[in-house]
């Protein structure tokens, strides 16, 4: 499993995944799901992954090789005019790789899928947010969802609809994706730290801020022991049923 | 989908349904999925259902026929000496009717299976809470887990991990589950109003107060509304990360 989460807010995007992969609770590693290409001044784009490691790895290659073999090359992100086509690119990538592993050798015990969550910017355009599905299509975050979730996508759910806000700043967010995760880490070992984030500042058409949010992260472990109290407090604070 | 809660306090048991059932999401109805017994004096049981609506009415029906009929009655749940046993009665009586209903006949899109709750005590000891699973095997709550879950589990897990203390009253615990529910109900089409809540007092061999709460429950409406605003307050609470 995984969680993955991006955000849209007023003042940009905000993407936070974690790292831990596993084939059974006895077989987990840490992999890297968040990645990023920039083009300075014209293009900023930022994807994450949940789903069967070796089809998502092999999508970021595809994407990757496109870009850097100039002379054979598909049509590359770098390319695309807008990110509608951006994210049909990359949707048809990883219909193509499911495809091509799911069709031939050993049938597997667990599937090829994989989703998707893409976003970035392309000077002229504001940014855009996409969920891209194992089948190719792919729907837009909107003002009445802003904000896409994908793995592990239901301890941490009620925090994120109950707090969003799209006029929260970066910090705001941040904390509360941080404490999103941290009541999904709690709940399943198949999501684990280290955290990435990525924050995108709104026409700054360049990556921001980038953190990796690790066990010994002091920032994580307050949050993490403050907002048990907080809850109890909050709770506490609702008046009680006359029984 | 369902979602129950069955919750050991120090005072007591503590136990919500809710009752929505459904056969896709354009064949919905209210069924009660909370059930109990009692003797007063000697004996008092509650059970709660999550799965196959025809199974978990059997099941509870079984059982009620082996109270009624005494001529020809197997042992029932009123007679058993236990906890322990009254679980193990229930837990056959789940696993055999899943048996007869899977071994023959069409087969069915959906499988037979379900999953109850069942707690209670019976004088001369304490009491007791169970789970018990389709195949008939079945754990018993303990401080460290104080209480179990069935149905749509996740999106309510991470309050009472992080709230949930032995020591709280009734009125407490009854509000803790009121906002556990309140986020499920608002996550997942298929756990919906009025839910009932029964309440069992240690020692008391007598059933508690038996709640029905619905859409037009104030006490409900004015939590679920103040909720959102005491989590947004404890988020602001927290310190802000320096990026």
């Amino acid at each position: 499993m995984t969680y993955c989460v991006g955000m849209r807010l007023d003042r940009g995007l905000v993407f936070m995944s974690d790292t831990r992969t596993n084939a059974g609770v006895d077989n987990i590693s840490t992999f890297r799901k968040m990645h990023s290409w920039e083009h300075p001044g014209e293009r900023t784009i930022m994807l994450m992954t949940a789903g069967n490691l070796a089809t998502t790895q092999s999508v970021v290659s595809h994407l990757e090789e496109r870009m850097k073999a100039p002379d054979d090359r598909a049509p590359s992100i770098f390319e695309a005019p807008s990110m509608f086509q951006v994210a049909q690119l990359v949707a048809a990538t990883l219909k193509e790789v499911i495809a091509n592993h799911g069709g031939a050798g050993q049938t597997a015990d667990s599937t090829f899928h994989a989703t998707i969550i893409l976003g970035g910017q392309i000077a002229g355009s504001p940014s855009r947010l996409f969920l891209i599905y194992p089948e190719g299509n792919f729907i837009e975050a909107g003002s009445d969802t802003p904000f896409f979730q994908i793995g592990e996508t239901k301890y941490g759910r009620p925090i994120l609809v109950r707090a969003h806000d799209p006029a929260m700043g970066f910090a705001e967010a941040v904390k509360l994706l941080l404490v999103s995760f941290d009541s999904t880490i709690k709940a399943n070992l198949s999501v684990g730290l280290p955290l990435d984030v990525q924050i995108y500042e709104e026409n700054a058409l360049k990556l921001g801020q980038t953190l990796r949010i690790g066990a010994d992260n002091a920032y994580f472990t307050e949050i993490s022991s403050l907002w048990g109290d907080a809850l109890k407090h909050a709770l506490d604070q609702l008046p009680d049923i006359t029984l």
